[in-house]
């Protein structure tokens, strides 16, 4: 779908030659060797598109900017490259929910399972005399339509900033390729499988209160603040900013989604490959591991984690600076 | 001296406005703060150079580019940036004795007591079978002149094409702006202070081998390779490589020459910031307290510390791209 977008969708021609380097940034893209095989994707469609259009002697030099909070393990990213990438690297720090790069400096940004993170927690859920307060829930899928009501604002509020941010740094005819999981429209929000499986966490998070293995007070200002979009949504954010055409939109199936039962320490791998650092700067790093444990056991109890587990799904969208 | 260069050497108005970014490098940086306070040095210069010109409103963005080996603490460095630094910064990686950025893409390269690394230990050096060959000993200031030819062979080899990569990576216009140690000319190399210092922690190496906490087959497989370069001499490899005029080229005393006797622990602590990486790396991390115990002692017998600590020179140079 890259692949395409690019070949389809991108216009070389628009963009000045000089200086001829051509600019692409992965925001929040954590370390390798995920964000380094999309580069090489990315890179591969570009050396293709010059060369259907006879300008191979012309490709630009790239320069991939990687980025994602300061604390992100940016030493392990840097000793991890490729030995033969055929681009100039860099690491950029700081929240893709503020300016990161110089104005009309990048062609493509790149971002994948990403943008589900909320700039901050919803201000409404730390209020404990609203109907918005959390208490016990880590969470908004089964909570009452006002949080998440807050929630949905909060995203609001930042795929704009995150779109005029973005519109600042791209140039015009420059794209954005985005890489995140939805719920199907029309589904409730406890149907998709980030919301089920944060649930069963803030579940295990309980449990262990019980256990007086973690404070009450402890859960109750922890919430995740994740949320999970639908197509219709993002669509409607997108247009409402302006600043971007949708120039391809598809919804495609998990990887994971394949035949046979979840594994569900596969499944408990990945979400504390998602969670595990939010975790650990709120609960501390000692007690992490007997999160998840407690979380796998839950997990594996569950009669119906298959069918929520696969109910995700991947939206893949393209769009073009104005 | 960098606001002067700046001031007086640097002509904005070459530069093309689109992108509307400044870029700055800074190659072999290590982490803060020094390397803070010169980009906040230089852009202060710049900002300056556009109100001088009223061109105030037209000041463009920065970006600063922070270079280092992969294996340099960027995490530090990317934690520690000042509060409100007003660049986009970014880190890179590599060697400087290498291609580090795409064509044409950086506008001003800093260069701080970096270019004194060579870009590999001399080939002659390690042949036991020739007159160059340093056994026992870890630098070249008390060794052989076929030796010390050897290392400036070296550096000549790394200074051309240190020039060469950043030739292309510079702008036309664009500046180089270098801090070095440099030996004044017409002194034997034994009588630089890095000289001295390195060949007192060579001999602190050998009293460690005599005392049978390190082997002498590891010593003789250790050398620095750090060269101390003369005024005249680094204006002839400017020169000759043709890339790049001098625009500013002045010999100063360092910070340390101050009245008063040296302090031998200050002293101490300075050398192992230079070169504990390097020693870390050949010898092992058990032993380097004790290398720099032994070096202190020694250093603090020695009765010319003083006169020979002193001696050694600053050398600033300003570059600018033909």
């Amino acid at each position: 779908m890259l692949d395409e977008a690019i070949a389809e969708k991108l216009v070389i021609e628009k963009f000045s030659s000089t200086p001829n380097t051509f600019c692409i940034a992965a925001v929040g893209c954590s370390v390798g060797p995920n964000t380094f095989i999309t580069k090489q994707n990315i890179l591969e469609a570009m050396g293709r598109k010059y060369e259907s259009k006879a300008l191979a002697s012309k490709l630009p030099e790239f320069q991939v900017f990687f980025n994602d909070h300061a604390t992100n393990a940016f030493n392990t990213l840097f000793t991890t490259f490729p030995p033969k990438k055929c681009y100039f690297a860099a690491g950029v720090t700081g929240s893709f929910h503020s300016r990161l790069f110089p104005k009309s400096s990048l062609h493509i940004v790149h971002a994948s399972y990403a943008l589900h993170w909320l700039s901050k927690m919803p201000e409404e859920v730390q209020d404990k005399d609203s109907p918005t307060w959390n208490k016990g829930r880590i969470y908004y899928t089964r909570a009452s339509g006002e949080l998440a009501n807050a929630y949905a604002a909060q995203f609001s509020k930042d795929m704009d900033n995150f779109l005029n941010f973005r519109a600042t740094e791209i140039v015009v005819g420059g794209m954005i390729l985005l890489v995140m999981t939805v719920i199907q429209d029309g589904l409730h929000r406890s149907q998709s499988a980030g919301g089920f499986l944060y649930d069963e966490l803030g579940s295990s998070l309980m449990d262990m209160e019980h256990e007086a293995l973690i404070s009450e007070a402890l859960i109750n200002t922890f919430i995740l603040h994740v949320y999970t979009t639908t197509m219709n949504e993002i669509a409607r954010l997108v247009e409402r900013n302006g600043c971007f055409n949708i120039e391809r939109m598809k919804l495609t199936d998990p990887i994971l989604n394949v035949e046979g039962p979840v594994d569900v320490q596969m499944c408990t791998m990945h979400i504390r490959a998602a969670v595990e650092g939010v975790l650990t700067k709120h609960f501390g790093s000692e007690i992490i591991d007997e999160i998840f444990t407690h979380f796998y056991q839950k997990a594996a109890k569950y009669p119906l984690i298959e069918s929520k587990y696969k109910k995700r799904n991947l939206l893949f969208l393209a769009l073009k600076r104005n």
